[in-house]
């Protein structure tokens, strides 16, 4: 099957750049240093070739993910980086043979690990980024709280997620150490073999961590692309079909809002100016007075988000230089 | 069921609300007056509460929505509101029975539509929203080149969407009317029985048109809800769970960027001011001084967009003022 043959919109991983930014994360992050986060794609055939670059532990977020990572036989060393309540699900996947490691940053969230039957913990410490986490100060006696349940507390993590999308290289740097200074003083309280944190973003910067959570990396998008010492290239674009064009100067895609993780911003047409768009279309209009397309042209745009553009969609096309389609995986871990 | 035992994030559907909206409405735009646009929703489920009003005409934005309500046996009068160049899928579904109409603005998709085997079409007018639709005073020379392949042109449509939100109930009647009489000059020019346009913003506003092609109505978001003079009441929440709270101020909900359709902005908490979401969360801080909500209670969160934050989600469940969930229906129409 070719790249013409596809139904648009349809997701497409050019598998040369795709393979190029596992290589290069691989050889900079080698084995368990990296956990590659599972919430970028919710992919597992993706996540298959992560494994095969030698990372055998991921990160997810949701109970969905630990259970389809686990049902694929990727359940070596799975982290939820992420509170959840309700832990039946994870109970029967660790009975099942999985490993699963929880975040924890409350008595609560201990506590649903104990009733669920998780055992394995690490202490969500906040390093910065207002959302979920201890307090630095609290995460000794939150550690001490939870092997007093009979919870093995694994080490910490701490996501310096404010910092991700930074574009001055030294201001990244010095503000990733303030935080990583953070953990490693709750770590000091906590103990454990793990120090987890980081992203795409830090991928360099952060030298803490004993393993980074990166996940933008393998497909990428305009937002990590505008940051100029990340190396990693656009594998990830959507595929659509220009189905009318206006003499008055711009075309419309059948891509929109439902191909799309908007939070970013527009997706990027190159050469082109994007209008906005709706549910089912994106309209544009071309720079330097180039012509347009034609009716029935094909067009790929880039999303300018890669986590929740790829969870609008049930499959993903690998594709390789001559436009063939290698592989059609679909996108099995969307959902809660 | 209860509404407390459904795993978050969740679409939550209030019964009596979307029962209220389903009647206000059909009461002003009585059966084949009101053409239901799908696409807001994606719910076969849902559509047979609308066609249970006496609507059984439809608006459809997809080839998979076309599909898929000619399979639940509500294809009695299928529009898709749209150009489409693979029409072979839809050819199928006309000779399986249902009726299909298409939107044209262009030979090639007149032509799509004779080899794809569809008869039916209504000439895409341009009324002032940049995207699909022929220029008015081209409808005429389309509408014979449809016949001359020996397609049936049914009438026009054309949807003044750059009108749906302006909050200025005089500002907004007066450009309707200004885009309609557009319309209504292309249909001197092509002919049949159809005038079809117009949504849940300009549902009363737009007296020109033989049929409505709303969707927002039914259950509603906070853009929508903004316009002093749209009736309809919020019937859509996503209910979740809270995960983490800050002694900072703070508190972290299980729903986020792949939760909520973004492109109108954040979604609201009601009380509360939202800070952000991120892909599985959102974070807030109450106003006025009031208390945080505690770790594992339920939050109802709006969207600010209907549309898409439906086609993030599998199921909606439908409930009722006592929080028993009375039904749960596949969002089963999503995808391409």
């Amino acid at each position: 099957m070719d790249l013409s043959d596809l139904t648009t919109p349809a997701l497409v991983v050019d598998e040369a750049a795709f393979e190029r930014n596992l290589s290069i994360m691989s050889s900079h992050r080698p084995g368990a240093r990296l956990r590659p986060h599972v919430k970028a794609h919710k992919t597992t055939e993706l996540a298959r070739r992560q494994h095969a670059h030698d990372h055998h532990s991921f990160t997810v977020a949701t109970v969905r993910e630990v259970v389809g990572m686990a049902q694929a036989g990727l359940g070596e060393d799975l982290l939820l980086a992420n509170e959840v309540l309700d832990m039946r699900r994870l109970g029967a996947v660790v009975q099942g043979g999985a490993r699963v490691t929880v975040a924890v940053d409350s008595e609560p969230i201990a506590r649903a690990a104990v009733t669920g039957g998780v055992r394995e913990v690490l202490i969500d410490v906040n390093v910065g980024l207002p959302r979920c986490g201890v307090a630095p100060d609290r995460a000794g006696a939150l550690a001490d709280l939870c092997r007093s349940f009979g919870l093995d507390v694994r080490g910490v993590m701490g996501y310096e997620g404010h910092l991700m999308l930074l574009d001055d290289p030294a201001d990244r740097l010095a503000q990733t150490e303030q935080c990583m200074q953070l953990l490693l003083r709750a770590h000091d309280d906590v103990g454990g073999d793990v120090i987890s944190g980081g992203g795409t973003g830090t991928w360099t910067d952060n030298t803490w961590v004993t393993e980074l959570q990166a996940g933008s990396y393998a497909l990428m998008d305009t937002a990590y692309g505008a940051i100029t010492d990340v190396p990693f290239e656009q594998a990830l674009t959507v595929l659509t079909t220009v189905v009318s064009v206006s003499d008055a100067g711009w075309a419309v895609v059948d891509a929109g809002l439902k191909a799309f993780g908007m939070d970013h911003g527009k997706p990027t047409v190159l050469g082109a100016d994007v209008w906005f768009c709706s549910d089912e279309h994106t309209v544009f209009s071309m720079q330097d007075d180039a012509p347009l397309p034609a009716v029935g042209e094909r067009v790929r745009m880039v999303p300018a988000h890669v986590d929740p553009t790829c969870a609008l969609h049930e499959r993903m096309h690998l594709v390789n230089s001559h436009e063939v389609v290698l592989e059609t995986w679909p996108v099995d871990l969307r959902g809660w």
